[in-house]
């Protein structure tokens, strides 16, 4: 017998590691609930066809497909259909229906907008909608990436306000204060993006400089150079670019992370009437006006920047587009959240004109940094608080009465089902780490009272029930 | 453009709904956390060697199977080999790890015995876990049966104590007390039924002889004796199940619902030295007996009884056996939790001699008894509380710092986010429930006040955003 194991990419999440994760969810929860939205859930498996076509070719890729049931069972007619099905998808990047109708969820954008469809005449609009569940990709394992991932999503569809872009701030600002997580929410605007564009005359190709821009941080102005140049765009376009992008740069680094270049940007836009840009810039302009109002003096460490370099990698994002980074020298880590909003999602299926913005928490890198920075609260670790020593026969009896009312005074307990070895049972107790033990031998019980032993300490005494629940709590 | 849809057998769950399961998962959490049981939780999907072979025939041919990514990239030579092995797949029940790797989880159990093996130097023993999470079987849906659905248990392994047993009657009864489901909880012991086999001359027949008595609420002495005689068991082999377990459920059916006629069986047994059946019955006097010791007067609509009917489906149980149905007489719908001792499970992966015993909750059917019974409590619906009226302008102001604050006390709260006509405003609030809605217009804001309006009673008063906050409490 081979040993076992589990995919690669995939984690079994142990009982402290689930505490942990309940702790992150549950934060995250409270504050989408006290904003108003509403929790979904969405199936594990979608039609393969709700999803191909959505992520781009890379991701139809990695799409995880499930393979229809029962296939050796098929008539020969239809195994003939099978076969030149199969062939083709051999050949190609090509899925067959007849061989794979399912899929596993990529991320739960989609699913949202497809529900939002199969459902628009039962939702009341504006639909503020919140979800964490996991998705699955087929991507090439890593430190940090996995093949299964949570997603935490938090949307509002059917209304155009940027109220709504200035309470998603509120939202990343308030989780991670609650988290106690310092970061940086950077906010751009796809807008200012494709006014950059228009002003070095290439409308049409946004995401090739965006995508360029988006590398800086990484590969410098040098390295976006580069990038720009091989995919053909001329000397004089790339020195407009850098004009922009560079020395808007530059002064937000110099006046360090709260700064606000946007006038810059407006003279540039106005000497060229280039509308989409200053469209942009009023929108961030109006974003963070709302946001003043909204915002609470607590969330200092959780600063917000505007950064142009910003570009998200998704194509949807058509206006302002957010991004969360720790801010702090510790954690060496990419991006733990973001967003923007988007202007036609449901019109993949069907359903025109439905405006959304949404954000996004990258829960297992929210997990790391939060180990990182041993942030999570001390007491979510053990579970049970108490063991109760088994010293079997008469004892044995009388212990499990006592448990019993332990438990109904809600402290989680349990008994050592055997009456095994002392030793074995300390031993036991001590792997688990319980806070205190309970020994109950013939003495306690002919004067119905229980030896509380603090596995810290090692101090031990005797004492009435009443004074041990009280011990305990 | 079709409509989107949703594969068969899986569901979306609406924000009422996701608020209901919230409450039935975390409801049994805290049970199960007071007993001492530890959360797992495992990947989706499993490989695929890790499930084939574990449910029977069957099973293995409703496991959903993920396809291998990137088929269509492979060298001609591979190509060859997928061929062959996807004929072979045409061909029988068989699957391919060059075609499929991995599959979804088919239950709870396997994932759980192989985390144990795999985490064997790590765990202490004995190992109380609960875990909670979907699982997919490719099954033909019908109303109840879905594709997607969850699963629930609580398992200890690495005690053979009764105590266990005992323990786990207990965490039935108090979940259903606390989810106000009245049911029956069913006792037997596979080793009874062993006893009865080997009492008629069929110890090697326990399945077969267990799969027609279980059968006997829906076909009758009847219907059992019909399948008894398919199966090829004699008359007087037909004779002697029917004198033990005819007359065994007729005293209990007489006597009412918590009767005991172990001492039947036992006289029976004693008479012709069956030893398994005899240990059946100390068995299940001993849980009942520490069971006596743990249970609480409150659980008395959670009635405890034995049947000797009862079989449970899956053969790896060896021991006490459990299942849980609804006591109502408006409630029809089958076990709603079931369970038992199984001596060898982590054996699958090479672990041997690890008894452990478990029982499961069956979410969806649980779900379907409160909401037919009207359980669920009625405040979970709605989520968000309050919503304020958005007049625009300076009121919008105003409303954005009201609406801060009011959440800062705790209170879920939300803006219409577009200062849109009132009447739109009143139908989304209607629409999605609020308990009130706070209108703040030049007036409250001059004053610094707030119109609160009751949307049951249609009552509406300004009082300071101090009293509105008291109100709303």
């Amino acid at each position: 017998m081979s040993k076992p194991g589990i995919p690669q990419g995939t984690r079994d999440f142990s009982p402290a590691e689930v505490r942990k994760r309940q702790y992150l969810f549950n934060t995250l929860r409270s504050i989408f609930e006290n904003y108003g939205f509403q929790p979904l859930e969405t199936p594990a498996m979608e039609n393969l066809v709700t999803l191909t076509g959505k992520y781009g070719e890379e991701g139809d890729r990695l799409i995880f497909k499930i393979l229809n049931n029962g296939l050796h069972e098929k008539k020969d007619a239809d195994k003939e259909k099978l076969n030149a099905e199969w062939n083709k998808m051999l050949e190609k990047p090509y899925t067959s229906p007849v061989i794979t109708e399912r899929a596993l969820r990529y991320d739960l954008t989609i699913p949202f907008a497809r529900y939002v469809v199969m459902n628009q005449n039962d939702i009341a609009f504006p639909f503020r909608r919140y979800q964490m569940q996991p998705v699955w990709r087929a991507d090439r394992p890593q430190k940090g990436r996995y093949r299964e991932f949570w997603q935490c999503d938090a949307d509002v569809v059917g209304s155009t306000s940027l109220i709504n872009e200035a309470e998603l701030l509120c939202i990343y600002q308030s989780a991670f204060y609650k988290l106690k997580v310092p970061v940086i929410i950077k906010i751009n605007s796809r807008k200012i993006l494709a006014g950059i564009a228009e002003y070095c005359g290439a409308s049409d190709r946004v995401a090739d400089i965006a995508g360029a821009i988006d590398k800086y941080d990484k590969i410098y102005w040098h390295g976006v150079e580069q990038e720009l140049i091989s995919k053909n765009f001329s000397k004089s376009q790339i020195q407009l670019i850098r004009k922009l992008i560079d020395f808007k740069m530059n002064i937000s680094e110099l006046n360090g992370t709260i700064t606000n270049p946007l006038s810059e940007f407006e003279k540039d836009f106005t000497e060229k009437n280039i509308l989409i840009g200053l469209q942009g810039i009023r929108e961030i302009r109006e974003t963070l006006k709302y946001h003043d109002n909204l915002q609470s003096s607590k969330w200092s460490q959780q600063q917000i920047e505007i950064d142009f370099k910003l570009a998200r990698g998704l194509n949807y994002y058509t206006g302002v587009i957010v991004e969360v980074v720790c801010n702090h020298p510790q954690v060496k880590i990419g991006s733990i959240g973001g967003g923007g909003r988007y202007d036609d999602l449901t019109g993949l299926f069907g359903l025109k004109n439905l405006s959304g913005v949404g954000v996004s928490f990258g829960i297992d890198r929210i997990y790391d940094v939060m180990e990182e920075l041993s942030l999570f609260p001390q007491n979510l670790a053990t579970g049970a608080s108490v063991m109760i020593v088994n010293f079997g026969g008469d004892n044995e009896t009388y212990a499990l009465k006592v448990l019993q009312q332990i438990r109904n005074e809600g402290i989680a307990a349990e008994i050592y089902p055997d009456a095994a070895k002392f030793d074995k049972q300390m031993k036991y107790a001590n792997k688990r780490g319980f806070t205190y033990v309970l020994l109950l031998g013939d003495e306690e019980r002919e004067k119905n009272m229980v030896s509380i032993k603090n596995f810290t300490t090692g101090e031990q005494k005797m004492v009435s029930l009443h004074e041990a629940t009280s011990i305990i709590k």
